[in-house]
């Protein structure tokens, strides 16, 4: 279809906002999350977890542990093998340290036991052997030479001289001559910034039930944005089949990211194995912190030239990440992300990562992407406010277009980033006057998007419902979203479709809720599964009527004889259809599997104010604006609430989100008491503009909408906070002390 | 294909004995079954019985039992609607009494409270208040004028003078002039029969876990041979839509067709809606034998003509079943299995059902079938004493054959009767010597068997599993039987495989594990659904070599360059197909739905020695010996099985089980202790002959196997203590003091 007719397409259900199916359970206490499901004879399991940042195991006791009544099961490294495959060596090796503890929280040994208080109890009676080591968990520090080894033989290929070979990747994007970039501007500014780690703060601890049988087979029920990868990893770790592991997500009590790999459900499942009986595991708050995946943390350096008329002539970033203890590849998404919303004639990004001894790194929206882009939008403003330019005017000039060769090597389609400027600059907020000690701030923001693999099944019932089965946890109204798109195409209401998200056993494989992939590649699947459906409809109807089948046209919910027969039989809707099935052939299903391609990138722009208060360095957010391009909005509430959620968790990270180590290397804040994220009351509402410019490689134009918003307000609120107190903030997150810190140097 | 092909196949697979995939699981305790389901705050279930055989509810005054601590809910008929749909009303008030309680043990209220404690205490708390009115249990009784009216209104049309309008259903079969077969006899024998009803004895009792959300969604988890059709009559009676319930079916401790229909199911839906948190219900054995679905009790009169060397000349029988305190059609069942072993010119059978104030009828291994035919060849046998004749001989000379007009109507295509016949008269067993007080029975036995609405997904695994997904609870090896078609036909081994059984919400609509369909019906879709992914498999291929799909073959396992491409790439397995399918378009699965027809009808023939003590009536089964038409024996040991626990079922049937009432109308033996099931101890290993003669309506020939083997036994052992004593019997069961009065009557 061309772009014209999707402009122009009038959608009857999608874009409305009915109440989400999950709902009710959720607001009730009724849905099932992790930690609700309980098996017969289930053991509880806890995890013994090292003191020290860096020690190797020399060795572990366990027979007195073993000797407490009510102990069924300890594992330790040694009930796991060796995998071959270093990614998965790495991911078990994070569920259980091998050799050595590699950072504060790393699990060593683990004990399932008829009560949780046996468990914890066996913990005591563990006797391991460390030798401490010396250890490095900051990122510039781990990339010296001479800086403590956290793991040996993981360094990349010509590590240049003068770096530790803690550096296990490096990468390159851009185009164009630099120097003869640099050469053009006016002015350049080169700034360095670094970033502290954040958590998701995903409110739902992890969880799981894992129970194995003598015959090798398992059922795991967990808490988790994709239970095929979780399946693909676990089976992989316990030496099963995939056909062998069936794996149910929950409800999940938030993911963002955080819930895409596997931290104790091995752990859980080779206790089951050894116990003989279904085992619980559920992490404390402590714990998620201490041992789950984080984001990377950053050192990063950025140059940019500009001309005085607000043109950038070249951009250079030098991002420095570390992913915690083991190999990570994110600051590939960084650097790849970091001037993707300009259109530059000269760019380079170089991107390392770097082991410290810390939680191996996990996703959290748009992971990467958020550091590098603060950087290079606090540079940016920092241009605009040397020249005195308008810095919305001078995203526009600058902005990346459809046909733009974007930094990172591909050229862009139709998207909605100058949509979104414009949006912007039209809106009352960037018009409104500022107080004494506030400052405005605005960030573009970008993300990939994804589509990946993908497979949804849908059976229309005899009584004229339908049944929509999905395979990707609903971690943000997806079950609502795929309705709508189910209902516009079957022609039938919302509510008389269910969607489900199915178990990997009744579902072929589908790749992780990531990646903002799920309202538009199981959208699109969903689209196709019922259009499969629509089809053998209008057969059925074609049989019945004794017309050929395609002489029959789907409108409305109905089957309707077209073209020469057109008017001969009156219209058989889906519900009379599905009805008298069984004597036309049997049920009535759709399916679609597909790796989907075709995602459409995504820009926002946000737009905030910021008072800040010179006495204590306390900031307060005044009012917040995020402009986003959504595509085709399925249901704008949960298009709003993505933009607003990924805004919070932007602004908790430049303000107050960070995983604070003692020079012991311990982690000093393990807790919502101590990791500050923001609440209701810190906040304004968080005003939303959706653009809705339509993706060309979807049937309905939607684009991923949920990481995009993550994005800009680390550089939003900088750039508020800079220009709010008159110096240039160049460190996250920007916590009262720091703030204070620097309105003091100034002086 | 032609039945040659199919007989001269080479089955890879198919046909071997693997383990079956939940056979660890159940032998270890593992298995989760119908009680074994917890919810958070789950409340526990209670159900108030009728301690009247009939009695009208006058008032019922739940106050007092509310008022209890720890009750959260009570419901009574008054909390359901009634259904305007004549079968679901009776489904209904079978699972909760409206107007009248119509038998011992029908439930007229229920309690869930947060202890089952409190729920049994709130029973004691309910004040009902009956009025007691005249009840029938018997079949005779009932039909007779002037019989206490269980239902009113519910009689068929025109009933003959001389009936009560307990009568609800009349049917009649058959063709053939009557009055000229029975001349061209040389002996008439016409006798009439009784038999008690029993029960299925499934050893684990009906239990559910129902849990309904505030917005009227709601999950029901259940033990039940028909997860959709419980869905289907639940969401009708608690007026829901079929895609707002999901139910998932738990492992099944035996159904036998008892499972096919709600009970309390529908009771436990309404006391979590009014709750508001889950129900678990769980029913006692005692509540089982009171209040679900035994089979009917009937009284039949036969009427037989035989010619000296052995013909039958003409055929009549009249059938009296009662189904209980409802409408029941299993009469036709049991009027048209009754002659179908039969090649008959001349006959006829007439059926009737009465209403008696008994729980109402469900199915029970070919239900219907096992009475009538118990009847008939009763009377084919003592024909055969009259005229000295080989009893085998003479079923072989009037045995139905392909191309016989049926006596209920279809002619036959190709049955394996004959053969069986031949299989049975060839056996060592036949021949073998009797000592005193010894006789030999045998007995033919039919079943229909039946295909159905059934839906299979298939998922190829990137690991070259492959996971089968199909919506029928597993009551006989099924798991294991779709697994060995799947990869008979994928060519890749049995334990690659993992067939589950899917919820209501995760596939299309099945219909119930019964009529011996699931070998058959799913078995075709798995091989169907096998065959689509196949295909595309061969289409990935074709895109990975760039030739034409059409140019590739599926060969062991593998897609292979056929006709000018042979040889010109190496085979591509369905592994190595699976583990590039992301590159290829996506996941790989295959799938189908049908309402299959072509169940190939199935019949048996059964033989067996039986020694009665003369003193005490005491029977003991000697040897017994099944022959049975299974078209391909998928699965041998599983086949095997199925015929010998129909045997010993029918066994039991045959000689200590029914249900007996007072005079007061109510069961006397609701428990194991005083229904006698057959123990292994009272029985001889129960030998089988498996015959293969391939039913053309399936890809691999394969016949139902699940009913057949519980209709000849009844027959089979009355003809062997017939002639063992001396004296013909004509009532069940054949517990020692009715044999002890017969051979005491003989003198």
């Amino acid at each position: 279809m061309a772009l014209d007719a999707y402009q122009k397409r009038e959608f009857k259900q999608v874009g409305t906002r009915p109440n989400r199916p999950d709902g009710v359970d959720k607001v009730t206490g009724r849905a099932m999350y992790g930690a609700d499901a309980t098996a017969p004879g289930m053991l509880h399991a806890k995890v013994l977890r090292s003191p020290h940042a860096h020690a190797r195991i020399v060795a572990i006791d366990t027979s007195a542990a073993e000797a407490l009544p009510g102990v069924k099961a300890i594992v330790t490294a040694a009930d796991f093998g060796v995998p071959e495959d270093a990614f998965l060596l790495d991911v078990q090796d994070h569920c259980m340290a091998r050799e050595k503890a590699l950072y504060d929280g790393h699990a060593v040994a683990a004990v399932a036991a008829t009560s949780l208080a046996a468990a914890k109890a066996a913990l005591n009676l563990i006797k391991v052997d460390y030798e401490v080591l010396p250890h490095v968990t900051d990122v510039d520090e781990a990339m010296k030479p001479g800086a403590p080894v956290v793991q040996a033989g993981r360094a990349f290929e010509n590590v240049p001289a003068g770096m530790s070979e803690n550096v296990t990747h490096h990468c390159e994007f851009g185009h164009g001559d630099l120097d003869a970039g640099f050469a053009k501007a006016d002015h350049i500014i080169e700034r360095s910034f670094r970033t502290a780690a954040t958590h998701q703060g995903y409110i739902e601890p992890n969880a799981c039930l894992a129970s194995v049988t003598s015959d090798g087979r398992a059922d795991l029920w967990v808490c988790t944005q994709g239970q095929f990868f979780y399946r693909t990893l676990c089976a992989a770790i316990l030496g099963m089949e995939a056909s062998q592991l069936r794996v149910t997500a929950s409800e999940i009590g938030g993911g963002f990211g955080g819930k895409t790999m596997v931290y104790m459900e091995p752990v859980a499942l080779a206790l089951s194995k050894k116990a003989g009986r279904p085992v619980k595991l559920v992490l404390t708050r402590d714990e998620v912190f201490r041992a789950t995946g984080p984001t990377v943390s950053s050192s990063m350096d950025v140059k940019i030239g500009m001309t005085k008329d607000g043109r950038i002539t070249a951009a250079q970033a030098r991002l420095r990440y570390s992913g915690g203890a083991f190999h990570c590849g994110t600051v590939d998404f960084g650097a790849q992300a970091a001037f993707a919303a300009y259109d530059l004639e000269a760019v380079q990004t170089l991107g390392w990562n770097a082991m410290t001894n810390r939680p191996k790194e996990s996703a959290y929206r748009a992971p990467g992407a958020p550091l590098s882009i603060y950087a290079v939008e606090s540079v940016v403003d920092e241009l605009c406010q040397h020249f005195g330019l308008d810095p919305l005017a001078v995203r526009l000039k600058n902005a990346a277009d459809k046909g733009t060769k974007s930094s990172y090597g591909p050229t862009f389609d139709q998207i909605g980033l100058k949509a979104t400027l414009e949006a912007a600059k039209a809106h009352p907020h960037y018009a409104a006057p500022l107080g004494p000690n506030q400052g405005r701030g605005l960030s573009c923001g970008f993300w990939f998007n994804f589509g990946g693999n993908t497979c949804v099944s849908l059976s229309v019932n005899t009584d004229g419902t339908v049944g929509v089965t999905e395979g990707n946890p609903d971690i943000g109204g997806s079950r609502a979203s795929i309705s709508l798109m189910a209902a516009e195409e079957l022609g039938i209401p919302y509510d008389k479709i269910r969607t489900i998200v199915a178990d990997t056993s009744s579902l072929g494989y589908n790749d992780v809720t990531d990646g903002s992939r799920v309202t538009f590649a199981v959208g699109l699947a969903t689209i196709k599964a019922a259009r499969d459906a629509v089809q053998k409809m209008c057969s059925r109807a074609a049989k019945i009527w004794g017309i050929d089948e395609d002489a029959v046209e789907w409108v409305d919910g109905a089957a309707v004889p077209a073209g020469p027969n057109a008017g001969k039989f009156p219209p058989m809707t889906l519900a009379e259809i599905a009805a008298v099935s069984a004597e036309t052939g049997g049920p009535i299903c759709g399916h679609h599997e597909v790796n989907a391609d075709g995602a459409g990138v995504s820009f926002g722009v946000h737009l905030c104010d910021i008072e800040v208060d010179p006495e204590t360095g306390a900031t307060k957010v005044l009012r917040y604006t995020v402009f986003q391009d959504a595509g085709k909005a399925v249901h704008p509430s949960y298009v709003e609430g993505q933009m607003q959620g990924g805004a919070v968790q932007g602004i908790g990270w430049a303000l107050n989100e960070e995983y604070i180590y003692g020079a012991d290397g311990k982690l000093q804040n393990p807790g919502f008491l101590d990791y500050r994220i923001p609440v209701a009351s810190d906040l304004p509402m968080i005003d939303t503009v959706i653009l809705e410019i339509p993706n060309p490689g979807h049937p309905y134009g939607v684009r991923g909408v949920g990481e995009t918003g993550i994005v800009p307000p680390l550089a939003a609120i900088s750039n508020a906070v800079s220009r709010a107190v008159g110096v240039r903030m160049t460190e996250l997150p920007m916590s009262p002390p720091k703030l204070l810190k620097a309105i003091e140097a100034k002086g």
